[in-house]
């Protein structure tokens, strides 16, 4: 089998996976998921014409001469509905999202007007009809849909659920995520320190990089390198939606995972992608008969490429099956603080921290990309992704950077006030 | 007083915060948090010289001359130690990761091998002393400090923990928050729809920005305009680390909250902020007789309001708070798809969907700008920011996105491979 590009590897996963059921919550619940049903509004909103300041609500006639001094009948605040009609030569105190009162077709806000010492106030201005006024159904419109299914639930979109009222909603369930470590050298987390062994870094980065799509994984543990252990952990695993397998370096998905879960029924896609790090890299799919599916990602024992390859793979087949329409991290664009030497051939994922001038950002080199050097990933902002026809990369070229989770915030305010 | 400029205002904020105590948590639920103390390698890694390739560990001495054939001794996997030393015209075949033998000083990967029907391995090249050769401690060094108190814990930091065994960390803690709504004119999410009233988006919208931080907030409910009831939920507000408090449009921090939350001993630092949307916001500091405090914030009572005051200055307190360094969202630089009338005199935050071409991100209004659109906070990727020096945007112009929250993946894969 050959090589197969980034790209090309990323339709092979995503051909597999698809929104994959639904389930209500509570809205409190709700942030990160998307909705699985459109959403309408259940009123007018405003639900009458309201001011748009703090004010008076006026006729507009009175005031088309200019100066004039009109009767203040009544105040209105939001939550109060007005009982008066406004007459010719009369006025009403208004607050911002109160009911403008019959009569009035403008609001003129206070600073544009003079309280005069026997209560009546001046105006000096006309102000055309229906200005400062913010019509009944200008915010949405009872029955109108408002959220399309397909939603990505943001603070935005909350805020438009509770303005509709959704306690409750319906939205794609997310997928039942499982990991798993291969590897005789491996050493579990509440093992004592033998130098002789390699700790699990594997399942806890993993963990992470799932918690941060807002899933809770289970993790099954450490399956040494002997087949009948193996397939136990493997069978387990492959009853969730999504089987994340770590191979032990000295087995690798080849060799041993990969054998196992075709014997236990999964049609592998694909074993080998053009990147680096990412190498040995395998997907495949169980078709159950119920009809359901589960994914299996066989991912280097490695712990960086083991992040890339999350990052650019798994990541899109959790997404898509929550339902996401975005799928991929953001990339900016950034300039390279120094050249980067490469080979052609494949798609090289550079650990780079972030920072920002005049001009846009600049993207620097971690430093050591050998893919033993975890502490780069926990330095790096994001991934420059090196095209796989490029012979080196020239300081000062402009690149792009996609962000690893955890670089969404920056120290600086970065903008000009 | 005056009207304190966005960044003003944001000091003013950051003055009155900082990281506000430890916890240890367990390692699978740090994501998100920021390390309280410094985390030491607790052996060398890798913790014997390993090979980098699979392939044969050599003497490069035997190699110096070109061609020769080698006997095996060994086969030596990862986790497995070398039972025997290379010696003269002898190399082991070793996989990645797998510890080099004594005698050995140079691995020669499996591709640039051939392998004699007689068992024996001819190479034709030389290969260096040390060829890859992953020396101990190369990855990490015992003792040395690999993650720095201030750390914010992302997944290639949960990554870096799991290797020197760190089940359980020091981290800072999390701030308590309190959301409260105020306002008669305010309907619950769980009480029927009445027309003359206006659903409380506010409380849910903040609820989910601060979820977004990773802080789960307690809603304390609807306080209605009267001086007993509103004095009431302040009081149990103010128990809280933060105080979330968006007012009834019909009274405004000014007019009510203000005196209220006064009496109660909080210190106002400002309640006007030269932007837009944005007015009104209040901000005010509470010390209680034990050293700690209580920060105030007096959010306008328009969702879309409420939600940009949130992101530019709530955030950065509860991030402080947290221990972050990194307080603000993340800008981009965009191309502006249109002009933007503007009035000088204060920052504007204009929502925008962003999209990219070839030459990077390009803004594009949601249209509607006004502070009673919140569909149009619900559509937004990002926060344009004005400057308040302008008259106006050109199309074309280079403007400065803050992202907003859920804006942090797109829909292409954005980079050439």
């Amino acid at each position: 089998m050959e090589y197969l590009s980034v790209s090309a590897a990323q339709r092979c996963v995503l051909e597999s996976v698809a929104a994959m059921g639904i389930e209500t919550i509570r809205l409190e619940q709700s942030l990160g998921r998307v909705l699985a049903e459109d959403v309408r509004a259940n009123r007018d909103l405003p639900p009458y014409d309201v001011s748009a300041m703090d004010g008076f609500a006026v006729r507009s006639a009175d005031l088309a001469g200019g100066s004039v001094e009109l009767e203040v009948v009544e105040d209105i605040k939001a939550g109060d509905m007005p009982t008066k009609t406004v007459q010719a030569g009369q006025c009403a105190r208004i607050m911002t999202g109160a009911p403008v009162p019959q009569g009035a077709d403008a609001v003129v806000r206070v600073e544009d007007s003079e309280t005069l010492s026997d209560g009546r106030v001046r105006f000096a201005r006309p102000a055309p009809s229906g200005m400062d006024i913010r019509l009944r159904g200008e915010g949405m419109r009872n029955g109108d849909v408002v959220l399309a299914a397909g939603t990505e639930i943001t603070p935005g979109v909350v805020g438009v659920l509770a303005t509709v009222k959704c306690a409750q909603l319906t939205v794609y369930r997310r997928p039942r995520v499982a990991i798993l470590s291969t590897g005789n050298e491996l050493e579990g987390i509440d093992e004592p320190v033998d130098p002789n062994k390699i700790p699990d870094a594997n399942s806890y980065a993993l963990l992470a990089q799932v918690q941060a799509l807002g899933i809770t994984p289970v993790l099954l543990g450490i399956a040494r390198d002997d087949p009948v252990e193996l397939e136990r952990y493997l069978r387990q695993g492959l009853e969730y939606d999504v089987l994340l397998v770590s191979g032990g370096t000295s087995v690798g998905v080849h060799d041993y995972v990969r054998p196992t879960v075709e014997a236990l029924g999964v049609q592998m896609k694909f074993w080998r992608v053009a990147m680096k790090p990412g190498h040995p890299l395998a997907f495949g799919v169980l078709e159950r008969p119920d009809g359901t599916k589960a994914r299996v990602f066989g991912l280097p024992g490695n712990p960086v490429s083991s992040m890339v390859c999350f990052e650019e793979f798994v990541l899109l087949a959790l997404r898509s099956i929550m339902g996401h329409a975005r799928l991929h991290r953001r990339t900016v664009s950034a300039r390279l603080a120094h050249p980067v030497k490469m080979r052609p051939g494949r798609t090289e994922f550079v650990r780079v921290v972030l920072s920002r001038d005049g001009e846009g950002y600049i993207a620097t080199s971690t430093g050591n990309q050998s893919s033993g050097a975890l502490l780069s990933m926990a330095k790096a902002d994001g991934l420059l992704i090196a095209p796989s026809d490029s012979n080196g990369l020239a300081a000062g070229e402009i690149v792009s950077v996609q962000f690893l989770d955890g670089a969404a915030f920056q120290d600086q305010i970065g903008f000009r006030e």
